[in-house]
């Protein structure tokens, strides 16, 4: 049966390989709707995203790419369809009623598994939204403890990936070496600029002109995972920090959005402490 | 020898071509250094721009290329070098000003010809670097005469692109036809917004919030080619028309630089009254 | 009882005017928690924002301020509060959502009367907030005689502004002089560029590199009145209209949202066909 | 005589400020063609900027300012005029250049003194501008014992601002303090991220999706003077980092310009740590 799917290739660069790849994509009639590659030659790595139509069964495609690429290659064929997504949040709503309303609407391009909240602020928002919400609090609690209550909720879901929107709690190793390359977060400030606790209050006392937000995958170092997406808003001396925070919530929840968009339509590779965007 | 050459190919869609055309670099063992490529599924065209280095023969390589594709594909091979330019201009040294500290540099990518100006104004700045000026008066003159003493000038030289530094006046068709693809301008307005006379005025007077600057080639119809690179500036109603003018200039210079830069590195394919960028 | 409150003064300019008016401040002992004026020269008209606090009643701060003023002086002294604003959409959720997270969580500064939409599609997502949904059909129907029955609803409800949140029906001039500076727009181009239908569309055959939103006051004239705000996002050839129109939608609904906060904080004077934005 | 100037005052906050100030002017029949006031809270600290006309003497004004304004108050009455500066630079001429073709076309506000290099490659493109250079190489020998050749040059001149146009050495605290609030520079960064050296090289291996510039103050401490403007460019895993240096320039060359504009039009104090500006 004609179908569609995104092909993605992330090997060892050695030359002939748009050639050999689009070989095989030749050699069974399929169309290339769409392609794009990279080579970062600081690392001799190639990455290539390529979306075909045709017939086609996505294992025969799968092994025939592996067999013509390097050993060490990583190959994806997914079909578009929507994914899975588990949402972790604070009190703040702006970033999450971004992806409640894209949700609602269809636009997400991700079904909402559940949200889980260290406080309660937000269960009366999800809920209009008929989706599950998890109140598991922090208080008295060692870090592993809460997380242990956490993982448990989020395991019984199947998901794709965990999205932190504005979740103000720092993540163990052990709970982000669980899901590698599946946790994104915000960051309320243009990393690496401001790193830390109160960003903006940091960048009020900076004295600096412009502020941003940084959508990023989170790995064991605080604030340093691959950068998926950023913007920035102008400011100026007669904004306080609350201001800030206030001005910041918006680009937060855009570029949230937006790197969120990139991941679920498989735009993103992760190389190393960067990322590959087509 | 070893070299590297730009392969741009532009013709129409159809399936296989990057198979086919990777194959031809493929079989001649050449390393491919950068490559893009786009389907304006629209119109059904496919544009490719492949960055190649080993050894070839970029006659037999033009002709394997040929034979390969369509027939209608427009293909250039070609070895990165300095183009050649010529400038003309009026009596604003911000956009000649940037081009010229470019090139003092050695950071250009072009040989600049010469600048023709239909004022003198300019004419010290311009001999301050070494380079012939000529002063085309237009007074008292059909615009058809005095292009005609500028066409004379310039075919003097050998150039790859004319480049209006914001030059002021309207070109007649007779000359646009002489240069298809050619002649790049400066707009002073975020096209399509204020188009002809005193943009800023035009901004100023409507009250917006934001202005910007328009570079592209010049065809028949009057700020209507294609685009090749836009940016903007944000504004407020401190500024007269006259602040605004001089806050876009800013703006002005570097988006003709920047379409400049695109155009002599040869990533600019024109695509209808569209282009697509590279 | 201490009190704060925004004087908003509007008059032909003349010399002196600051020093008079702070004069009826200072005279009170109030303080100035911020202050902003601007002169349009052009028009020979002055306008200033001034943030007082202090024990006052604003009668007889409204009459002093109106006898040390020219007499066609406007000013306003206004109470901070929430203000009521109605909507109106059609079926396009994400400038109406990004309202509805605003006020379900208190940010948004405006209660929230109600939303008359000219199709049903978007009755479930305000029910979820419990806010009443009208639905009023247009079809079959005169212009003239469906605004009638849009302004029954509306006129059922006390309202500082009415809100067109991808409101895509034109509004008669009986409508739009029936609330003279209430009525708030976001259209869906960089104005002037573009106006009229389909400016996404427009856009991408026009082969602009950057595309953008603009918040404006509704008058008579179709995508003339005075703008609010403006903000633009950058394109390229890669993109249908389709793909635009979604990329444009968050620029949309930031830039309406940023408008309505502005407005709602008697942050914008009307100047002409301009506004001036303190 | 009729005359214009800007006053610039800068105080402890207290009532009744703005009408003890507006009053001075208005005893003196004086116009105000532009006014803008700051109150920072954090410090109690008030700004006002007012640029005034009409028939004064700037001593008597100052007198009649001094006295109505709290003791410590910090006031400045200028008569608009050509600024005087000198630049130092290195080997990069974009920054230069860009101030060198606003001097030769009027439109800087300054007087260049001279230029000042601890390489000599930027002699023949100063020279073209008939501007002195001076080269005082840096090679074998101690900083302070530099600095003091530097020094010696600077002050044959009579200057109101050093200018750094990417001046790539670091001065000493001797050096700073000889010249306070009067030292300029630009940082290939979007400070406060990047502090230090290669700026460039640091954001292609943090792998960010946005560059910057920054204009700031120079202090004891590399890279935290106050921030006086800065702007960003978006970027991609495309770029290398000497692609990023590239792209980079032409934002560092208008931050430092416009930063420059805002200091020679008097339109910046420096608030402690940070600036308000006008």
């Amino acid at each position: 049966m004609e179908k569609r799917a995104r092909v993605l290739i992330d090997c060892e660069d050695a030359k002939g390989l748009v050639y050999k790849i689009s070989k095989v994509f030749y050699d069974r009639g399929l169309n290339i709707d769409n392609n794009r590659e990279f080579v970062d030659k600081e690392h001799g790595r190639f990455f290539m995203r390529t979306v075909v139509s045709g017939l086609f069964e996505i294992e025969e495609l799968l092994e025939s790419l592996q067999s013509t690429t390097p050993v060490d290659a990583h190959i994806r064929v997914i079909e578009p369809q929507d994914k899975k997504i588990v949402l972790m949040v604070t009190k703040e709503s702006h970033a999450l009623g971004d992806i409640l309303i894209r949700h609602a609407d269809g636009e997400l391009g991700a079904q909402i598994e559940c949200v889980i909240g260290n406080h309660n602020t937000l269960k009366a928002l999800v809920r209009r939204f008929d989706i599950p919400f998890f109140h598991i609090p922090a208080e008295e609690m060692q870090r592993e403890e809460h997380e242990r209550h956490v993982m448990k909720i989020i395991n019984e879901f199947e998901f794709d990936y965990i999205v932190l929107a504005k979740y103000m709690r720092i993540l163990t190793p052990l709970f982000v070496k669980a899901y590698p390359q599946k946790i994104i977060n915000i960051h309320h400030s243009f990393l690496p600029a401001f790193i830390g606790a109160n960003p903006y209050k940091q960048a009020f006392e900076r004295g600096v002109k412009i502020i941003g937000a940084t959508a990023h995958f989170v790995t064991d170092d605080l604030d340093e995972g691959p950068i998926i997406a950023q913007d920035v808003i102008p400011v100026n001396h007669r904004l306080s920090w609350k201001d800030m925070q206030r001005a910041g919530r918006d680009g937060e929840k855009i570029v949230l959005s937006r790197a969120l968009a990139l991941v679920l339509n498989d735009r993103v590779f992760v190389n190393g402490n960067k990322t590959v965007i087509f």
